[in-house]
């Protein structure tokens, strides 16, 4: 039995899928060699099902032999320490890793999620699109001059800052080539196409059983 | 000399005093006893002043003996090595204050600072005020239950969440004892009242100075 487990939902409709947030914690575990095994709670009552383990009714979390974590973000701060593949050791490293980790987290999606929250309830030229273009224009400006956000080399900052921008919404959202590259080069790294490929196969899966007892 | 240099702007508009998020890290060196000093950018030309050690122009940034590191989040995590008082250091206490310290990032902030962000732009009954209920509640039933959020006591994961909580709109937006108890509590701290006082003494000071030079 793997120490590692992924947590997330038993079946998502087909929008979200490649998107889950356990698509992070499995691309890390790809990355890193690290075997893992992934596990669900159901879709139907999620908002409660499984608050004792998530307190806000999300996924993914993480059991590692016992320890649990939620928080993708946090998940990922905890596997980048079995694994320097995902985060340098050297301190000037680890904090560039760390810093970047923190911004897509807290200066990119703090905007892009509720922006794009706002364009699905039908408001697509709301009120932190002015916001949104600043921060995408900074990342631009970055990665226009740089291949990897930290230490020269992939880290968990770039798969979760590649994460954060390769949401279509996000990606259409105005010209960016260097950005536009950065996703695309990132996302072609067979550590994340596996890890979207299963979390489709997973959901596509149930989507036989559900059809049935629905 | 201090090894720690917490970097904010010279100057900031009396609403934001108090609140800008050097506070996070001065209130974390305070809590540790860490030595430090503060310096300054200009708040006029902040946007592009400092991008290339900010690459949001935003503020804070910490120097730590020549290694830097921006996001205040980043800036605790980093600090929180330093010091068993910010944050345990056995693997689950560990995991907790992670998991709590991305939480107030990238689950509270991503939904109350976009949402103050619509309110200041004069729409204070947004589409953000749901999901904001949602996750504002989730944070009270947690609060009603337990005095800390991480390891039974006092770690950089209730510095950040107070810190997000105790947004004047934020916390008038409904009525949530627990949460309010929880902020009241974590602001009588003194290293909290510490930090808090000498940020605002330090954008006071600078008043008589820019209303000279403009």
């Amino acid at each position: 039995m793997s120490e590692l487990t992924i947590w997330t939902l038993d079946w998502v409709p087909p929008g979200p899928r490649g998107f889950v947030r356990d698509l992070r914690l499995r691309w890390a575990c790809e990355e890193a060699e690290l075997p893992y095994e992934v596990r669900t709670v159901p879709f139907d009552g999620r908002e409660t099902n499984h608050l004792e383990r998530q307190p806000f009714g999300q996924v993914p979390f993480l059991d590692d032999g016992g320890l649990q974590i939620f928080e993708s973000g946090a998940g990922l701060l905890h596997l980048a320490r079995k694994s320097d593949t995902l985060m340098p050791r050297d301190p000037v490293g680890e904090a560039e890793t760390l810093q970047w980790t923190i911004a897509a987290l807290n200066s990119i999606e703090m905007v892009t999620v509720p922006w794009w929250f706002l364009k699905l309830c039908g408001d697509a030229d709301n009120q932190l699109s002015g916001w949104m273009t600043q921060r995408l224009d900074h990342m631009e400006r970055i990665l226009s001059e740089r291949e990897w956000l930290a230490a020269g080399r992939f880290t968990i900052a770039d798969l979760l800052m590649a994460d954060a921008l390769r949401v279509p919404d996000v990606r259409a959202f105005g010209d960016r080539p260097a950005s536009e590259a950065y996703v695309a080069r990132i996302t072609e790294r067979p550590a994340f196409k596996k890890a979207q490929a299963d979390q489709i196969r997973l959901f596509e899966a149930a989507d036989a059983k559900r059809a049935q007892s629905h």
